[in-house]
């Protein structure tokens, strides 16, 4: 850098690394070239392959090549509408919806073009506070706990919307459910008692709904419901669909909406332009569904409800604190129980805690504060998404669905996430890891 | 919109409207529904299909589901990074390459994180200006003629620097060539000349060499060259691959702007995450080229230059002024030696010009105004894409590349371009356009 040359950045910027998520899963990458094994609990990606009949209609669609419209091919926005009305029966029309690079984008072209006030609940994903820094907006943050399930209730809700006398205040809620990094979500009374107080204020209601399908007892609900003229919601192919690779998003906007609908598609139209051509075409085969597709969720269901539950379950007897998992594939584990016997070891906050079991027993997790969570908190989130998704849904199809997965299931087919867990209670007990692996070079055992 | 639920935009983004690309392709749409022949001139999409090689690598690579680095695929870097050594003789690094859902995103991303003065020479594309608003930046346009070949020279640059009393003003100068909306190109003592200005103030150039392979002569030179510690290079498969809908473009930073690269990888990581993946798979195999997208690029090439070249004649004979293309799809028409018999008829400036052109002779073209000229100069840029591309080149495959095409070859294989321009050729003359087709449907004949 010399003087006619000076970094001259954006303030707003200035200073960012890149995403938690990202950050663990390089290092994880780093320790296993170096021939240590790891239990990657960090990266939040779906364990299962895109659904044949989905990669299929990818194939066919290969040679479509033309612009389409900014807000998305027709057919996948006809889909899309259809999709919402049957799952979540909301009346959604075509017309409000626009698909994007990834829902992740069209959450930041929303924080772009509304001008309001926005509220997260914490903890949250970690994308929702750096848009807004990139933006140079603030947001308001809605703290939560474990004993509230890691969910705001209306009342709190309420009581932080009067704090501002302000009773016009343009404002966006956004909610997440099943949530990452929790696993969990809204009881029907709590989304119509948020749906209530939203009314009462005029909030937008951002619903991330992209778990919706990994409800693991396929009993998601949206506020959507409740509340259809102030909510839009967000969906994907990224984590039902196994596709977050592919990069695609929806977001569902109700008629009264259509002027925050009409900003968000003339800025994609002048930024991403629209989604990728071959990619939207497949996405219609995987938004209208269809028995293959309904079989392939309820397998993944069955799958994630089993192996989450066991983890919570040794997790609790480690003696942390953990709730049942209700979707998605995370557990959000409260380690405060243990705070004396971590404070013995020079562990007072969620970092360090983090880095040592990294360090000491192999496993790779986020702490709280990637979250929005307070840095002495002594909480983590552990992705239970480290196995061959397609191997276990090959075994699951031999079991009828109407039975449960047998305890062994997961045991043999989600080997380093059942690992993954028990290193931890080890460690929390105090132990060195079992057995000699963690020494030695464990590429083929480990190596994926 | 009742009071609790006001319209509440950033004043950026309020009032803007589509891109002026998309409106004039809607309303051919609409004219051909109602069973009006048009001539679509307006578009600018490549008219060639994707290489077979290169849909091929994308059918294969369509189980891929991984999320990628925000910085995109290894492979893909290096592949970019070897093309533009081979193609523009330019020493790229990886490291230097960034791959993003389309340049246009790419460029958006650093207008927002670069803080800095923006230069642009107009006649230029229509999405420079409307980012630069988004983010709430002023953009400093440097104006062109016909005379200057719609160039910007090294001493109107120099001298549009020194205007401003502030040696060390962090700038970046937008240069894209060949051009869209011209279809013109800077030489070499051109290029070498303003890199030297560049080099003396610090610029950062951004050069959008989009349109690179589509010099008619595969002559394509980058001032990356001359100005490589400074230059950044914005290619992608939009225009040269055919693949407009795909959605991917790179951009190829110099070791000086690491800074600058890093930024833009932070908020591409907080906000479209990265390109899908099947798609940068396949883009591999077409940065990588070899004798098939050779021999495609040479088709294309000639037949765009026959065709270009045909229509400048016309037109010229018709009175208009234009340039003969030395590359791209585009021509910059001229129409001011017709001023006054087009005042006669009541246009004086471009806009009217080119609804009238719509209304009366069914061609769809765009004003100079779209491309941030003023208001009355009577310009306008065709596009020359409206014919059948695939079978185009495959009648061209039957002729020696050695060869120049036979002048009924453009005739007999793009006759909606030859007759959009002889329909303007004849309006400008004062007559009605010919035959019945105007006024009877012809969606059979015209309706692609």
């Amino acid at each position: 850098m010399n003087a006619r040359k000076p970094v001259s950045l954006n303030l707003n910027v200035r200073g960012m690394g890149q995403s938690a998520t990202l950050a663990v899963n390089e290092k994880c990458r780093a320790l296993r070239a170096a021939g240590r094994p790891v239990f990657n609990m960090g990266l939040g990606q779906s364990p299962f392959p895109v659904p044949v009949i989905v990669v299929e209609a990818l194939r066919n669609a290969a040679c479509e090549k033309d612009y389409l419209p900014a807000k998305g091919l027709p057919a996948l926005r006809d889909a899309v509408a259809e999709f919402h009305r049957k799952h979540e029966g909301v009346d959604v029309h075509p017309d409000g919806v626009i698909v994007g690079p990834g829902s992740k984008e069209l959450m930041f072209l929303v924080q772009l073009v509304f001008y309001g006030e926005i509220l997260v609940s914490a903890p949250c994903w970690v994308s929702y506070l750096p848009q807004a820094r990139i933006i140079g907006r603030t947001v308001n943050v809605l703290s939560t706990s474990h004993e509230s399930g890691w969910r705001i209730t209306a009342a709190q809700l309420r009581r932080s919307l009067e704090m501002v006398q302000d009773d016009y205040r343009p404002r966006l809620l956004v909610l997440n459910y099943p949530s990452n990094p929790t696993g969990l979500t809204y009881s029907t009374v709590e989304l119509r008692e948020i749906a209530e107080v939203a009314r009462a204020f005029g909030l937008i209601v951002l619903s991330d709904e992209i778990y919706g399908q990994l409800h693991h007892l396929g009993k998601h609900e949206s506020i959507a419901k409740y509340y259809p003229e102030g909510t839009i919601i967000s969906s994907g192919l990224s984590k039902w669909c196994g596709a977050g690779g592919w990069r695609l998003g929806t977001f569902a906007f109700p008629p009264d909406l259509d002027w925050l609908l009409d900003a968000v598609a003339v800025v994609a139209s002048e930024t991403y332009t629209s989604v990728s051509a071959p990619i939207q075409h497949a996405a219609v085969r995987a938004f209208r569904g269809g028995v293959a597709i309904e079989r392939y969720l309820w397998h993944a269901r069955r799958i994630l409800s089993g192996l989450g539950s066991h983890c919570a379950a040794v997790l609790e007897r480690a003696g942390a604190r953990v709730h049942q998992p209700e979707g998605a594939f995370y557990l959000f584990v409260d380690f405060s129980p243990l705070s004396e016997q971590l404070a013995a070891r020079g562990i007072t906050d969620g970092a360090t805690l983090v880095e040592r079991l990294l360090a000491e027993a192999g496993v790779a997790c986020l702490p709280g504060v990637s979250f929005v969570q307070p840095r002495s908190e002594l909480t983590a989130r552990l992705a239970y998404i480290d196995f061959d998704g397609a191997a276990a849904l090959a075994a699951s199809e031999n079991i009828p669905l109407h039975e449960p997965l047998p305890a062994e299931f997961t045991r043999e087919r989600c080997p380093q996430v059942h690992a993954g867990v028990e290193r931890i209670s080890a460690w929390l007990a105090g132990e060195t890891p079992a057995g000699s692996d963690w020494n030695t070079p464990a590429a083929a055992v480990h190596g994926r």
